[in-house]
């Protein structure tokens, strides 16, 4: 190659998810031959991003203050919360309903052969902020998936214990899909139609 | 968003060719969660290649020298200049095929009707170039675009006016491609079995 900057430019690129050489390539020179200001932008973002952006104390969702902008309003209702496993999932709900109450976000799902139990998925503090006794609902909506369900029934079985209701989306959600990937439709159906869950 | 930050990163990352909302948050959220070592070398990558990696005054490739190091380089031979559309289009023929003469990359193709015309692919330098008497044969690699055909005619004939003798890339590239998109093996071939531009 003409130029080592251009060449540690496209391995760097490859760190971002989906992106092979091709795709480096294609990214780098785009960036060298036409958005040079844009380039730039997403340099200083990233750097800001990376150093800056923690987990709220409240919802572990990522945030850049103590505690996150959603947990800190006043206009959203403490009586609803909504467990997801992932920000982009909270995202996706957020994006496709209308639900005014707050979140939880696991980081991940309970996973005993990875050595994902309760405790790395904050689930311990997730009891305490039970026992305060302000939630009424805890809305499961984890992933239809294998671990995405036994992580809800453990959910489930932590509200009851709470005297908290637990509930989950209604069905119509794909199985073995990724709730960040379904059409908004369908994802504020389901989160409209949820049902308690029976004991 | 829980995170205007991370709300920056994502709108940064739409600078990228083929990278709408979906991927640009699937991106931040893999960065943030995941790869904050890779997200920062990103960052310095790209801040450093914008503001340094800028055109060799040979043959146009992107360079952060005066002058590139292939067109520096004792090993390559000046008999034999192989002229491209773009950098990647350069890349590609160097990863595909064993050529160890020179370039000249247009940046570009005539395209009368956007103002494309000579200069702005730097025909008048290369003109100069064929004029000092080293080169011998001009590869023209242009895409078999209808675009690439005419600027291909186009530089046959500033060849003939220097007596350089003008060649083209073997048929067999598949018509209306992009070249940077063909494999290694046809290119090779269709390198390989580049034949004279008959009268
Ligand atoms: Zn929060
Ligand atoms: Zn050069």
């Amino acid at each position: 190659m003409t130029s080592p900057l251009l060449e540690q430019l496209i391995e760097a690129f490859r760190v971002l998810p989906g992106v092979g050489q091709k795709s480096a390539q294609r990214m780098a020179y785009h960036v060298l031959e036409r958005e040079r200001d844009g380039g730039r932008r997403l340099s200083q973002a990233l750097a800001e991003a990376v150093e800056k952006v923690g987990h709220c104390a409240r919802c572990r969702d990522f945030s850049e203050t103590e505690v996150c902008a959603t947990c800190a309003s006043p206009s959203r209702g403490a009586q609803l919360l909504c467990i997801v496993e992932s920000p982009a999932d909270r995202l996706a709900i957020e994006q496709a309903t209308g639900y005014r109450g707050l979140y939880f976000v696991l980081q991940g799902r309970l996973s005993p052969l990875d050595g994902i139990g309760p405790s790395e998925l904050g689930l311990d503090r997730l009891g305490d902020r039970l026992g305060e006794g302000e939630v009424q609902e805890m809305i499961i909506a984890t992933n239809p998936t294998v671990e995405g369900e036994a992580t809800a029934h453990y959910l489930s079985q932590l509200a009851r214990g709470h005297g908290v209701k637990p509930s989950r989306l209604a069905h119509g959600l794909p199985l073995g899909g990724e709730l960040e990937y379904v059409d908004r439709g369908t994802l504020s159906h389901a989160f409209g139609s949820r049902s308690e869950i029976p004991q």
